[in-house]
Parts: structure tokens; C-alpha cells; sequence
């Protein structure tokens, strides 16, 4: 496996290293991009690397005072998030040389918070797609075995972090961008609940669903970075023996590795005094397809003019999809949109009497880069739809939901945890009492 | 004309009697049961007359204290709006037979004010249309010329108003549906800036733009139902020589008896020391295809399975038109939508500077019933094109707006008055100031 410096580091050591002075901004900076350079030809989790800029931000950094939680750490940020002044492709021929000239507000808050922008990363083209595999700079390989995918469409940033070549970097997740590739690679990843961080300067996959999420290796790195996108203070602690945890049913075409992990994660929470319930999610089938009708719809509506007048430049893949979503009537639109509304109205219903809900956050262990229709575990023939299974319904609820890496024997497997309704901070406290107890 | 008790009476003139004992409301009623079905034959103005139930409540109200400010005052509803234990058709047969269990929140609040509810109006088959002609209980006709169409969809309103048959009537505006009738039959109606009256209970054409309103036959009957309808007060007076008025560019495709009228009434504001200047709505084509457009998907959203399953219980032209309505794309409904909230919310700016915007409601006076791709006047070959033109906008940004009748030598012509987001009861007050100087 590619190892870069911040490999079995945790983003407080790294933020521990440059208070102490056992490191600086520029040092930590040209380690970054020594090892981004070195993983480039294996991961390609880079689409542009900012050497000169971040350099200058790390000098800057390296003479300033402390500016805030993130002061001197590189972070990278996922190639659909503007940034003024640096490339930002969407991972699509549409956009080559395409820069900015203003900052997301997320990378605004990022800078900000001190942090020195290394580069942008690989991103399913326009964030359409969850393999991570399809894009105008080619596919992003998993660290922990580079023919397979790193999953998307942050596939890029979960692979620098997982890779130690960041500690922390920004996603977008619309139907588990963050959670999918967090939970393939071994890092943990945040969707926040919806509209509580900024979605302004990042590039529209469907803005209905769209939410700007953070990975790290731990959670009390995910949990920092989402302070810093989402403006907020510090978080309270439950304690395990006390929290009530829901399973939710109809999640259990799991290949083997996944069930067993699980399950064994399960029983370590159960152990620990956690009491868990099933919880019926009878209608995962509907949401599924709110969630790709709203999709779609508004995907083609971003995407439209480029589909009539420029289709040679959209991935065969890409372009097929949105061909298909092109057929999505108005009215089928408008119902699913009447229906989003409904299950957010009554979101908070589904943790009733549960600080959480507990499942898989995919239910297959990273696929071959480039499969597509062939058996993926757990009886499962599409890449595609076993990663997004287990995500699209909660980002139609709303719902704040996090990917943490669990124990396992080979490739890494994630869970899921769903918060309800503004309950980032609580869960982002929950999912570290839960990784503590592992 | 047909004529009934309440024909040059205000509403105020109504209440004055009761209060008095000049009438009590069981006379009242039966005065309105009366000339409603002698007019029936000719107007069809109403799909159900509910005499037994009329009777009764004007009973109660000539033995109880007074409730509010409607108390003992017949009152007639739209067939689209929900009264409990009544029959509510919708103009369709698709509901022949149909009745609510639970009044419309709107009907409710009627009847908390005292009001007695004689009856549904006639309305065009599901709201679906501005002429009034085409309904399951055949067309409504105006009653300055039984010949002519009482505009619509609120067309039974409307004309229950004209002919005195009730001094206050509760109509819905989607695209022009009080606003239109009112002007061909020569009352005042409003529809109320959206989201200001609840239209819970109400059976929708488009629920991104659909309306509650009201008709009577001046200015100060309109508000009265307006304050009962929104829940709300008295309404501050300001005094015409300081008013502002814009006056849109754009919509001069006048028949001449409407630019003569309309003229006049711009001079007549003007020697009163009103301010006027013009106002560019250069987008009027733009807001015109982003109402069709989200009224189309919404549409078939409502009646996708009544279309599927009994297309035969629709009148021709609205099953064409769903039909057509029906190949509205998602991505198109989705860019309207996004659309209909950018011009929303910069509304306000289109009075920047002005208390109110001045305009004909419709370009045309009353065309034949039925007539279709006729010359109607003004340049116009399609009435319905016509009847919509001048409405329509003001629907897609959600301005409250008034059409109230003004001095012409034939048939009625209406002037609208738009006011800004939130300024309903300032309208109602300009109106009223405006009625005054005529």
C-alpha cells in the first residue's frame, strides 16, 4: 500500500506535531507533495496539485500566528469545490483549464481555519457515480489494493486520506459520495444533515440532495473538519452503555466479509451496553426511487445544454445516464419533489426513541476498478447500485449520516451511522464512542 | 341582465341591513335561494345549491348573537373548495357525487365570521382554464350578455356576484382564475400574494401557484372577505395624490374599447395626483414559460391516473391539454422551478419605488362562449392566450394583485393593480383609494 506522512496519523497528531514544533507548516507541506507525487502514477487521487500555492500558504502559515483549528495542516479538496485561482475540472473535459475566480465557501472557511490547500482531488466525472472510475483524468485507485476502486464519487479524497497524504479533505456526498469511497478505503467520512453546510461554489450534481461533507482517518478528525465547514463549536459525549441503537431491516444482501464485521461489530456494541432494536425501513425501495428521480431530473437540468451541444466530451458512461434521466417526466419530477418534502416533514420519526441507526455502509468490500454487471458479493451484479443501497435513503430523509471504518480480515469495511434531523454534533459524538469501543 | 337581491348593493350596504333589521338572514337567504334558481337556466352559475342546509344556518344566525363580521351574509363557494357534508365536483365527472368530510380551512374560517354558504359556483373543469366554458355542468355565461363567457376558472363566482345573486364569493387564482372573471363580469376580485391564505382543502391545478380569493362588488366587500379568508385586521388608507404607479411595459395589445378605458382611467389617476411612470418587465415571456411550465407538470402530477385509467370523464380540451402537459421533461419542470424561486425572490424589486403597478387584468372584453381561434379583439386570435397574457406573471412571482371594474361604455373592463410581496393589505387600501376616484 502507497504511504504518504500522515499514514497512521491521526489529523490531532498532526495538529499536536505543528504546536509542539516537532514539524512546521513548509516541512509538513513538501512531505505532502513528495508523497502526492510519488502515489500520482498508482492512486491518481490528484487532479491538480497546487505545489506553488500551497508552498506559498505553508510559508505563510510557518511566519503567521495561529489563524485558527486547521493553522498549516494540508488539506485537499475535491475537484466540483471551487477555488479561486486553481483548476477545477468536475473531473470532466467540459471544464480543462476551467479556474475559478472565487472561493466555495467551504474552502473559504478552510483557509480560514489556517488550513494550507495541497490540491484538488479525483472526482467521479461531475460527481455522477459512485466507483470512482470514470473521469476525463482517469479512474482513482483504492490505496489498500490499486486494481480496485476507490469508490465515488470522492473518490479522490478518501484515497489521499486513506494513503496518509492528507489528513483531512473535503468531499461532496448527494447519494453517499463521502460515505461510499470512506467506507471502501478505510477512512471515516461525514454527510452532513442537509443544507447545514454551504453548498455555494460547488458544483451542482442535484441540489435537492447535495450536501458537502469531510474525511479523515478518525472521527474526532472528520468531527474538526465539520466544525470548521460548518462554522460550529465543540460537541458533548454520550457514554455507550446508555445508547439506543436502531438496526434497520431490509439491509442484509451483505457479502460475507460485510456480514461478518458487522455482525461482529454488533456484538462488541451490545457488549458494551449499547441496546439495539430493529427498525422497520419498510419503504427503502420508494425512497431509492425519489432519490433517482429527483436525481435525475436535476442532473439533466445542469447538464442539459452540454448534452445537446458537446456529448462527445462526457464519459460513454456518464452520458448514458443522463440520457436515461432525460426521460424523467415533469410530473414524476414534481411528485418526487411533493414526496422529499413529505419524508423530511416526518425524518425525525424514523430515530424515535433511537439515538442512531446502525448498518452497513456498503454491502461489499471494494469491487475490481471498472466492473460493471459481473457478481460483486453478497448476490449483488451492479457495482453501482450494492454502493448506493445502503446511502440514497438517507440523503433523501435528510438525515446526517457517518462512515467509519470497523475491524475486518482484508479490505476494508464500513458502518453507518444515521443521526435524525440537525443532529450532526450528537452523532459526530456518538460515532466517537463507538470507534473507541472497537 | 339577470338580477338578484344583492345587484347594487356593496357588501357593507348588506351588513348594514342585517345589523339594523332592515332584513334578517333567513329573508336574506331566501332571497339569494331564489333568484339563484331563476337564474340558473341562464347563468349556470352554480353546480349545487344547498338550500336545505342555507336555510338552517340562516336560522341559527337570526336566533344566535352575532359570530363575526359575516354573520347572517350568504356567501357562495367555488366547486373546487372543500365543504364538508357538500358536494364538490370540481367541474368534473370524475367527481360527480363527491363530498368532503371537512370543510376547506378557508370555509371554515366563513363560517366561523357568521357567513352562510348557499352553494358551489361553477368552475372550469378542474380550474384548467380561463373561459369558463368547460364543465362537467356546461359553461357558465356572463351576465351583462349570456352569450359571452364569464372568464374564469372562477366563472360561477363571478357571475354570482355580477348578477347579485350573492354579495361575496369565494373563488381560487392560478394563473388569472379570480382576476379574469372578475374583470369580464365587472367585479372586484383578489388574489392574495401566495402562501397568504391557506389552501388546504382546496383541490389543486398547481400547487406552486395556486390561490385562494375572494370576489364582491367593490373594493371594501373584497377586503372584508379577504381580512375573514387571512385571518387579519383593519388596513391603513393612503391618499392618492401621493401615489406611485408604475405602469408595465409590454402589455399593449389592447382591444380598443379596453385602451380607451384604460387610458382614461390612467388620466383620471393622473389629474388626482397619482405619480405614474412606466415599468420594464422585459421578461414577461420568460415568466409566462415558466408558468406553463410548472403549471403543466404539477397538472398531470394531480391527474396522472384520472388520465391513465378514465380519460373519457375529462372534457375534450382538458384531456388535450393534460396531454400536452404531460410531455413537460423533468429537467425543464426543474429549471422552472429553480426559476419561479430566483424571481420570487427578488420580487420585491419589481416596485422599487412604487406602491403599485397599474395594467388592464385582460386585454379583451368578454368573448362568445366557446368561441376558439376567433379574432377576440386587441390582435388576439386565441382567448385564452388573450385572457392569461396579463395575469400570468404576477402569479409566477407571487404578487398579490386586484382586479377592480372601471368606467367603459359596454361590456365590463377590470384594471389590475399588482402590489409588492407581503402587500396585501396595502393593495386592498390603494385599491379602495383608487375605486374612489373613479
Amino acid at each position: 500500500m502507497t504511504t504518504g506522512p500522515f499514514r497512521g496519523l491521526t489529523l490531532a497528531d498532526t495538529v499536536e506535531r505543528l504546536r509542539s514544533g516537532a514539524t512546521d507548516p513548509v516541512d509538513l507541506v513538501d512531505a505532502a507533495l513528495d508523497a502526492i507525487a510519488t502515489s500520482q502514477p498508482v492512486l491518481n487521487a490528484f487532479v491538480t496539485v497546487d505545489a506553488e500555492g500551497a508552498r506559498k500558504a505553508a510559508r505563510a502559515a510557518r511566519d503567521e500566528p495561529p489563524r485558527g483549528p486547521l493553522h498549516g495542516v494540508p488539506v485537499a479538496v475535491k475537484d466540483i469545490v471551487d477555488t479561486a485561482g486553481l483548476l477545477t475540472t468536475m473531473g470532466s473535459r467540459h471544464f480543462a483549464g476551467h479556474t475559478p475566480t472565487r472561493d466555495a465557501t467551504v474552502v473559504a472557511r478552510l483557509k480560514q481555519a489556517g488550513a494550507v490547500i495541497v490540491g484538488k482531488t479525483s472526482t467521479h466525472e461531475f460527481a455522477y457515480g459512485p466507483t470512482g472510475d470514470r473521469a476525463a483524468n482517469g479512474p482513482c485507485a483504492n490505496p489498500h489494493d490499486p486494481a480496485r476502486m476507490a469508490g465515488g464519487s470522492s473518490s479522490g479524497s478518501a484515497a489521499a486520506v486513506a494513503a496518509g497524504l492528507v489528513p483531512l479533505a473535503v468531499g461532496t456526498d448527494t447519494g453517499g459520495s463521502v460515505r461510499i469511497p470512506a467506507a471502501l478505503c478505510g477512512v471515516t467520512g461525514i454527510r452532513p444533515g442537509i443544507g447545514r453546510i454551504p453548498t455555494d461554489g460547488v458544483f451542482p450534481l442535484s441540489w435537492s440532495l447535495d450536501a458537502v461533507g469531510v474525511l479523515a482517518t478518525d472521527v474526532a478528525g472528520t468531527a474538526a473538519g465539520w466544525r470548521v465547514l460548518a462554522g460550529c463549536g465543540e460537541m458533548p459525549g454520550p457514554a455507550l452503555k446508555d445508547l439506543r441503537v436502531g438496526l434497520p431491516t431490509g439491509f442484509d444482501r451483505l457479502d460475507d466479509v460485510v456480514r461478518e464485521s458487522f455482525a461482529a461489530l454488533v456484538e462488541t456494541l451490545a457488549r458494551a451496553g449499547a441496546r439495539l432494536r430493529p427498525v422497520d425501513v419498510d419503504d427503502a425501495a420508494e425512497l431509492r426511487d425519489v432519490y433517482l428521480t429527483v436525481q435525475s431530473a436535476e442532473a439533466v437540468a445542469v447538464h442539459h445544454e452540454r448534452l445537446v451541444e458537446r456529448p462527445d466530451l462526457f464519459n460513454d458512461e456518464i452520458r448514458t445516464r443522463l440520457d436515461d434521466a432525460a426521460r424523467v417526466t415533469g410530473f414524476e419530477y414534481a411528485r418526487a419533489l411533493r414526496r422529499l418534502a413529505a419524508v423530511r416533514a416526518t425524518a425525525a420519526r424514523r430515530l424515535s426513541g433511537l439515538d442512531v441507526l446502525l448498518l452497513p455502509t456498503v454491502p461489499i468490500t471494494a469491487p475490481p476498478l471498472h466492473a460493471r454487471d459481473t457478481d460483486v458479493g453478497g448476490g449483488w451484479t451492479s457495482p453501482r447500485d450494492a454502493l448506493l443501497a445502503h446511502n440514497t435513503p438517507w440523503s433523501v430523509l435528510g438525515l446526517p449520516a457517518i462512515s467509519l471504518p470497523i475491524p475486518t480480515t482484508g479490505l476494508p469495511v464500513g458502518a453507518q451511522l444515521v443521526g435524525p434531523p440537525g443532529g450532526d454534533a450528537d452523532l459526530l459524538a456518538i460515532a466517537a464512542v463507538v470507534e473507541k469501543a472497537l
